[in-house]
């Protein structure tokens, strides 16, 4: 039986991380996390795909193969009803992550609609949810 | 005078009908069903798209030069003002549809953005709403 | 096997289609449109009633032995649970029309009680909402 | 001093009791179940109205010169201001049952605008509520 | 030109006036005070019902030649959408009264579904109540 | 025993009445209504106040000596705390009037905290609301 | 077969019925109560605890292996998550009792927490309440 | 020092402003208003794009290296957390204009997920807005 | 043609401006910020009025016969009906300015009730939203 | 070192204390009740005013040189974002007192607006409440 | 007559006040402040407990027999239903007393469930609170 | 350096595991998977400790001198004050844990009061919750 594939799948404003706002979420990028992260989990194959457009995080929920996706969608975790609908349509198990404890920000990021419809949730964790949400998939 | 024209825009994840959750939605897709639709309907001019992407919805919306548009917006219909403003800001008449009857599922799902601005609605029929919006232009 | 047998049964003031607000819904009486309908589906029999009580509707909802009935339960819409209750209890298929769409009016005609339990929804088209509901239960 | 002298009140859809849903319901009808409550409490005068219309029943609240006024509203529980006012115009103690766990039920089933002006309230124990209800009123 | 012609329309539980809760809404019956009202007036026709079914306030607004309606719709004026369309339906005015000042009592008698529709209010007068709202159709 | 004194108090903006907007309000400056007012109700010593601050009002109001006192508090109708403690405070019964609807206008106009407090209601009858006030006083 | 076996079990301040507000809840504690239940119910072994600690009546409850439990659990009737839990863990049937009637006091006191998950529900008979409850295990 | 370099960045339906509704907007297209402003601000320079999807909008924000930023999101002001998240997280003054007051139109416009991050916010001045959003970034 | 008269009216507390909590507001009084103002549109007549007072704001509101008024009310913006009548009631042109992002601030200073009504708003720029209202007004 | 120099101020209302509903806050004026504090802490140098007008009392803290306040804003407490302002804009501590407890009273009054910038809040005591504040201020 | 004998009773968490978050609470413990308070009121019997268990609190309650009791109930003060039944029951008058003023902090902490049975208030004076409400009871 | 040291923390009816609805959350007790987790890692130190009794809860927070703790707070997640005042005060980093998806269950479970002020959450992996909680701290 071959490796586990894995999909990390970022949305809006992730592409920012570690070149703005560094003095709060520190100065490494995710890609530059995403190397340490393999390093760490050699035997995984994990897929990475970030993109600020709603509809294309569907497109890529859609038409993923993989044995689980994490899925970090940003502010659309709270606003996307089509992006749960995605979420539930697939078979593949998904586990939404975020870096910082969205219950301690603002009102309006207390709730999040994909979690309902997700396998399990990783918040709050820095860079380490990703780690956290990869350790769920390997056993 | 010629054919009416109608546009069918297909919203986030219909796309997947007939392909997932075959049990709840049948194994028809909805191309399928549009070939006998138009069989149903052969003196009109039936185009049809499918976005999972909002944005592009309103793109077809406004380039749209048919008679009659029917629009189901999937998970955009309660929460998206832009593609509410498309819909009100063009002249060709929009008929709302959905496969499910919306007022009985989740909560977020009850109010729609879109239907104080559409022509009227048709909910819950499964695939058959849209024949039932196309009887509504065809007279 | 003979001829399909559809309730038509409409709720309080439909009784006054025709009569008053002429500039709204035009000059036609219920009555009159029946005929036209009737001539339309001359393979479907059709009956009809009106009531302004809230509990005679449930009474006919309770005795109909109809194929499908066509419920316009008015301003009892959005405020009858006993209504609801009478259509979730009975087998018959029903159909919830309106002639206006309640969700671009005041904000008390948005949710229907009577949604949820219906087979489907057809609002806004006028009296050719009836119509549509009529060809859903003939095929 | 004569037996005393007990109204069973229920209200929309009771009537079905027996005959519909009686996967849910069982398939007793409420005039048996009646026969064996008078068994049960032979002492006791057990009248029994039942009625869809939400003004027959304010009409027999008004009428009554029972010891005391055992109420299933159905449906017009949890809407009927009208109702509630009878409750509270007249002398008579009146228990509020109801067969089912209303609070287990869909939201807009919680709130009884009844039990604030009744003696007691007996909800969720089937047909035996009705018992327990008399039980309170016969010591 | 002849004398003008009211209706007062009283719905449910107004016709216990005098005869129950005494002590808050005194000894005098609907009735009685009608006699006093009639005499005070004596060149306007008044004619008068009450009953306990909103359906029937439906009926009675709906079939009205009158020049003018005096309307207590008791418990119905917090719950009836029915009633509000009958009243917005017909081209009579209408003045809302009501014995108590419904402001002053429990919260959901707060907002009246009737008063958007009437031509004016007249609240917490007791039954003077209807002798200001006659004052005001007489001149 | 000498004539009523009867004081009436208007709030913010009442002084434009006759002036501005007068397609809605008419040309009728409430002096020249006072004035017609005064002629029909000769045998009553009517006082007149204006003004646009809040706590004026209140000053008027715990220093009347009057039989009666009709107030319209214009917009401070739906935010005065402090008025309203004002007319609890006094011993002289206060009816609360208004021009228009107010429960037809926008929906931070429906609640008034005053009329929980007053000893009526007068609304929606433009300046004949005055009238009907005091004719309540008369008697 | 024994005798049945009932816990009552009462939660917090219920110990203080019979020595604090006497005029409100009679001047009987509930050991006195008990003694006549127990003699109404001779062939009943009846099990009582009372405790102010929330987690000691969720203790009470998963170490009870009786036929039935009727539980009052005054003031955390409306807080408890971590009770209502409890309730719906183990397998013996509860019912909820209230001596007063919940509904008819503080709007914080209308919502039960424990109500969806127990077998049924007996308010506001005072005392009685119990008899009732007891009432629907012997049968 | 050169010349001041400003973006302005329109969102949904914009493209449509001269084209449609031209009763309400005026007949004059934003790119026509482009040329007057830019002659009118000669010594700035300004760039525009236009795109009906928030991802692109995001993509804009985030690969300005403008001095300035006005942004006019239409429908996606009041849905889109991702937006103003990037908004929040680039380093460019963001000034949002709107043409229309959007607190005077429907309640779902009154809210700006995006003012609480933006410099400032100019609404209601038809689209002499720009002009004056551009006066703030000029001195 | 004179000058344009512009009236520039100030609510409650902002007569501190410049003298408490300037580590916010800066050191600069409303009086400084003025000179300098008149001094940039040398050909505007501008007239300045500060008062605590809300009923005073609608005096100067109402006595106005400027060609505009730039209007910041402080806190009585989220309180003031009253204010709001007044500003509804005349017909110069308003403009609702402030110096704070009032989105970005509690809860309760997000809704303005003056909005609706004002001819703009420009909120966030510090005392220089004060010189984009005037730049509206000069063209 | 002088003596301190504390300012009591008592909004609108609270110079009927005594004169008015004596069963209830008895019948001593507050000028009385001043004159017995005074005797109480007579090393303290302690102004008094009262004002029915918001304003006059955002003018009192504004020109206060007082080491200390005890403000009593009676309505004005649940309604005055401007009386927030004034409180927070000054340096002076503000203690904020009441006769009654607010939390026990209507649920308009259970909020206070001033609270949250105030140095410390003493309600519920009655007239002692002011001495409470005082012991603070004296030490 | 002896001393008067008062209970200070604190909740959960008041027992790390000096060892934790010393930056904020100072480095004083609770035992500290009290040899000092007693110190201050030599003349007053003074008892303290604290506990973190809620029903404890109401056994303490219960138990009393001291002419007073002062109660800071940390974070039960939000959520204790049981607590609140258990001041209501006791006739000790009770003063409810906060170190932090719970206005200014999360809205979760704003409704205290006790302050409407408590006698009065004390919150936001730091340790003094306790002092306060001391004052409060030696008189 | 010695192995890590780490508490875990269970809170009412998770000592239930594995012995009740064990269709639901299988049958294995958490002491028997607490053995299974120290094999996985050996080189850390588990504490393990489980109360029905929220003040406990709070108690071992307190007393607690570990690297780290793991909590599952079951029903008192949603409405423990107290307990998330414990986790704010106490320096050792606090990892929530819930074996189900909180999110997806009834709507009073969709906040946890406790969430803002932990380190991070892990929430719907059933009882490997634990295990990735204990891979963060292991690191």
């Amino acid at each position: 039986m071959g490796a586990k594939r894995i999909l990390i799948l970022n949305g809006p404003n992730l592409n920012l991380l570690g070149k703005r706002e560094t003095a709060v979420y520190g100065d490494k990028s995710f890609e530059d996390y995403l190397v340490e992260l393999k390093k760490q989990f050699a035997h995984v194959h994990v897929d990475y795909f970030q993109t600020n457009v709603e509809g294309e995080l569907i497109n890529y929920l859609q038409q993923s193969t993989h044995d689980g996706i994490i899925l970090n969608a940003g502010g659309y975790t709270h606003t996307s009803v089509a992006l749960r609908d995605a979420v539930a349509a697939i078979k593949i198990p998904v586990v939404e992550v975020h870096l910082s404890n969205i219950a301690a920000r603002e009102s309006f990021r207390h709730e999040s609609l994909l979690s309902p419809v997700c396998a399990g949730c990783v918040f709050g964790f820095g860079l380490r949810s990703y780690e956290l949400a990869l350790t769920y998939f390997i056993q």
